[in-house]
């Protein structure tokens, strides 16, 4: 008799993230298992990523404040590896709500280590953030990087999560994690059928640019316009969602070694400022995006670029889109009239 | 009608900090409220207290990580402050057990900050360690020092809870938080009725080397004679748990003026070397103390002294307790055949 294959789970699946990942593991030949706290959200997911692949995935909603119910999940699945993308990611809510940031993003993790370590499921991935690096030191940032002195409380439940990997793998030779620092990510699959979920209120800049542009909104914001860059807006480091997502499954795919523990940038070369990129969706919307400077917000960073040829090195992997693919994507997919999955209403994909 | 004065909450209030924390809030005036998950400890520690001080403290058998246990508490009493000492200490055990020190000391934290937020109070006082220093820059540490590059996971534990409340200071204006950097606490009351746990097995070098001295144990093990210290052993700050708890009373008496938030060093400038500390306890005992070299552990630091000026300055605190006061105390407690409490059973100290 063959043993069931041992599956994927995938935290935070209806996620932007979330769904990328499911959807690239699918087309590697994995078995992923979808976990979220968002009911709704996680079928409407689901039946996205059905309707791309043809591919039922089993999903659980589910806390990872509730210990039994993730318990649950893994006495259920014969789970190999966790790629752990839950959280919460507006990076300046945290200023306001630290708490939930710490509780959710913190506690959360620890739940779910604490069920890993009991079941003995040894293999994380850990969806953490340049934003572990604060205000860079030197650019563009490598994984040597002093870590820790962060502008946001975001990034310090990034960084203090990765510390708590880390840790457990120092205790348990038998863990092993890898932890992979996502440079803002954005666009859509080039598909147009995945995307960031239109439900949520748009925090990242593109999706702000773009309800500009689509008129859902009447002016962008824009933080400081007196920082140290060539237009006075900030400059960063942007990756396609795709990329990210690729990055992340490549971790799985790609042996330890004797190495346990493993720091990996996913960041693409393609820095750009604020500015640039606002002329980039005007050309594509071929309307006026008008826009308004405020005052900088605390924490923000002049400037961030990545140095990710560690994951070139190790992982083999490299960015395959440049920011004109990141935009036209995500104009497509914010535009996009054809990404309805009605057709697979009262389908059963239920866990 | 005369509202019921407000009370201080002290989570860890069985512990060596708590039983003198609880002891000096009653000499200042304060009405101390005690929580603790450890039923029994509880209970003898304030049967302890009661028979030094004659006051009956209000205790509660609770655990940090259950929401509901503390919420419940928040409704029984009018709290104004908390003392947050709860949480494990045992440094070396750390590197072994990690996943469970995140989860008391940092979970348990996040649970208490939440509870308060939920109820409206809004000053906590918070017992930090000079562990969060991690390997020293320069000596004496001072505030200033940078912190979070510790070198075990209970210290990055410390570190944590500070960076989580330094947060919800900034985002809720009503919310005062003092920091204590507890260096190295020993010794015990001098009346010989109060010290560590006798239940516990001990960890810290006094309680080491008195187990020595005592014949309970054959060897001292000192890990690593090879440092950069005259005598090749570590040398720390040794703080009387006293002054300790003398200090943690200042802070809630110190107004805060205008800083919600406020850090503190609570050391003295008594710095010993083990083998220092050896012979002083060779004398006290009137016993030669067998002692064993090993290898270092991870993590060990060869030297740590404070600057606790700014406690000087802004607490009016500076301890009263020299290192032969810290020992002499500390060997009292030991040997003390006085501190049985036992005619207090039956009586109703209960919550």
């Amino acid at each position: 008799m063959m043993s069931s294959p041992s599956c994927v789970l995938v935290t935070g699946a209806a996620g932007y993230v979330g769904t990328h990942v499911i959807h690239e593991l699918i087309c590697a030949g994995f078995k992923p298992v979808a976990l979220d706290n968002r009911q709704e959200a996680l079928e409407e997911a689901m039946k996205r990523v059905w309707s791309m692949s043809g591919v039922e995935v089993q999903y659980f909603y589910a806390d990872l404040l509730n210990v039994g119910q993730i318990a649950s999940i893994f006495q259920q699945v014969p789970i190999s590896h966790v790629i752990h993308l839950a959280g919460l990611k507006a990076v300046r809510q945290s200023h306001g709500s630290p708490l939930s940031f710490y509780n959710v993003n913190v506690m959360g993790t620890c739940n779910l280590l604490e069920v890993m370590l009991a079941k003995g499921v040894n293999e994380i991935i850990f969806s953490s953030s340049s934003k572990v690096y604060g205000e860079p030191i030197y650019l563009p940032l490598d994984e040597r990087h002093p870590s820790g002195n962060c502008t946001n409380p975001y990034g310090r439940t990034k960084h203090m999560v990765e510390q708590m990997i880390s840790d457990i793998t120092v205790a348990n030779k038998h863990f092993k994690a890898t932890i992979l620092r996502y440079f803002n990510p954005c666009g859509a699959h080039p598909s147009g059928h995945l995307g960031e979920d239109r439900l949520e209120p748009p925090q990242n800049l593109m999706p702000l640019i773009c309800q500009v542009a689509l008129g859902n909104k009447d002016t962008l914001s824009i933080f400081g316009n007196d920082f140290d860059t060539p237009d006075g807006t900030a400059s960063k480091a942007y990756t396609h969602i795709v990329d990210i997502a690729k990055g992340t499954v490549a971790a799985i795919q790609c042996p330890h070694g004797h190495a346990q523990y493993r720091v990996y940038n996913l960041g693409s070369s393609h820095v750009c400022s604020i500015l640039e990129m606002v002329k980039i969706f005007e050309k594509l919307s071929g309307k006026k995006i008008p826009v308004e400077f405020c005052e900088r917000k605390p924490g923000e960073i002049a400037m961030c670029s990545s140095d990710s040829s560690l994951a070139k090195q190790e992982l083999g992997w490299e960015p395959m889109y440049d920011l004109q693919h990141m935009c036209e994507h995500m104009w497509r997919w914010m535009t996009c009239k054809t990404t309805d999955t009605t057709e697979n209403n009262g389908a059963n994909i239920t866990s």
